[in-house]
């Protein structure tokens, strides 16, 4: 099946771009893009363009930020392609309610990278029966190397830490045995920036999520849940899965995240299915709405 | 039925109490309170202590500002009684997406008091064949003299200005014949405070929005739309419909807000049916997550 790729930046380029060149499922047949391009295959830079000289792409990924998203989402389901969407699936709530709305009769995926890591799948089938007693989220990453230069990550509706923290909310939404509600949240602004550059969320069954934008040094994506079983943690964004401090094998087996993706886009166009599921993004905006504001330095890259 | 009503405050003495006196469907059996009651109704101040006196009572009504409101509301679902809340219904989404879980066998009426304003079904059957050009809410009032003293309207989760603002967002959720999404917001936060005393929102199909606290004066709660069909308005939150500048008649015949909010929560808990429309608070999320702040002047009452 042939898809098209809009938004050729770092992510597209680290991610996308390998796991389609590896696809048995897809063909990347057309890209869009302000300046982006990859070797070999069609390049555009407005949207509509694309859509109609490739009247034979059925499927469009989109891997720009969040807010320019939902113009091109709009115009995909316009032209009635299924759609693929780059976490989040939009910068707010009610925009991926309208694309809801709009997409009759295509599939629409809103991806969560992180629920394909190895560890995920092991970790919800071990929780599905025990109670959790408390946990806690560290997700600490620096922005310098991650994003650097990306100013629109810490505008208005660019969600700052909760850009890589959305990443820890997608898999505790999707390892918990019960839906989770957020009861209180901190969020560092700094004084020159729209978006929090860290934050401190308390989350029902005594979770708590310590996110920071500005670590140096080793990085950490991990997930501690006390349980009335034992212990379990998720280390490395999800890829390394610990029960009682010991690794669990065949976690080996699975693919990786992105490759996985395009796996699952492919089973849900076969099957003329959706799969949009928006907890995640909803912990976030409830810590935007709920949140106490603390200003800290400026920030500049 | 026997109903209790919980938090004595303002809203409670002007508005619930009455309609609940005047109520064929309901007796006002308890309240529950740190300092308010009703007289000759049985005062609590302890809400589990309440539930446990009073086992006939099926349903309790929640008016408790939106940060106190969710724990009080797992109690009264807890122990298998009807819940009814003042909106809106939580602080936070996943808050209210966790009392549904919970509502099992139980009505859980989410509700929105200005949808009952008399000219809202009228506007809605307007509207429902007509396109949308463009719009203009102006929604502003004086936080002094309708919350006076209430510090914890601008704390953080009091909502500030969307605390009536989302009145407004309820009536245009309910009347469009489509769903609405944010475009773009602006949000002015009180350097002393937590919680935003004005904005402005854009909104699809052309909408924009005007929500301030500090209205002296007049005070204005108008909804106005241009459609393919004419211009209409609706003025006084609701309760005056006008097309093309021409008031519609028959409007005097629908009960007061509140006696039909509690109308609607008796024909629910006799049909076993919910009502939780989340719309306009995903709307007042989205205003925080996308809003640009802007700090302007502080507030003191």
């Amino acid at each position: 099946m042939k898809i098209a790729l809009v938004g050729i930046g770092k992510i597209a380029l680290d991610q996308h771009v390998p796991a389609l060149k590896d696809s048995r499922d897809w063909t990347l047949a057309a890209t869009v893009s302000r300046s982006g391009q990859v070797a070999g295959v069609p390049a555009y830079t407005d949207i509509d363009a694309m859509l109609a000289a490739h009247p034979d792409v059925s499927t469009v990924s989109l891997c720009l930020p969040p807010v320019p998203r939902f113009a091109a989402a709009q115009a995909v389901l316009r032209a009635g392609r299924h759609l693929m969407l780059e976490k989040p699936p939009g910068a707010i709530l009610s925009e991926v309610h309208a694309l809801q709305a709009m997409a009759q009769g295509v599939s629409l995926y809103a991806t969560w990278h992180s629920r394909m890591a190895h560890g995920v799948a092991g970790a919800r089938a071990w929780l599905a029966d025990r109670t959790i007693h408390g946990g806690l989220i560290t997700w600490r990453e620096d922005i310098r190397k991650w994003h650097p230069g990306q100013d629109w990550i810490l505008e208005a509706g660019g969600m700052g830490v909760f850009d890589p923290g959305i990443n820890a909310l997608s898999i505790l939404t999707a390892i918990l045995p019960r839906p989770v509600h957020l009861t209180g949240a901190e969020l560092d602004l700094p004084a020159n920036r729209q978006a929090p550059i860290a934050a401190r969320l308390t989350l029902s069954d005594n979770i708590t999520a310590d996110l920071d934008f500005l670590q140096q040094g080793p990085q950490t994506w991990d997930i501690e849940l006390q349980t009335d079983g034992g212990t379990l943690a998720l280390r490395m964004g999800g890829n390394l899965l610990e029960i009682d401090g010991q690794p669990v094998d065949g976690q080996d087996s699975i693919m990786q995240e992105y490759p996985a993706l395009y796996a699952r886009m492919a089973a849900l166009v076969r099957q003329g299915a959706s799969e949009v599921d928006l907890a995640p993004m909803v912990l976030v905006a409830d810590a935007f709405t709920l949140g106490r504001r603390v200003t800290v330095a400026p920030f500049d890259f």
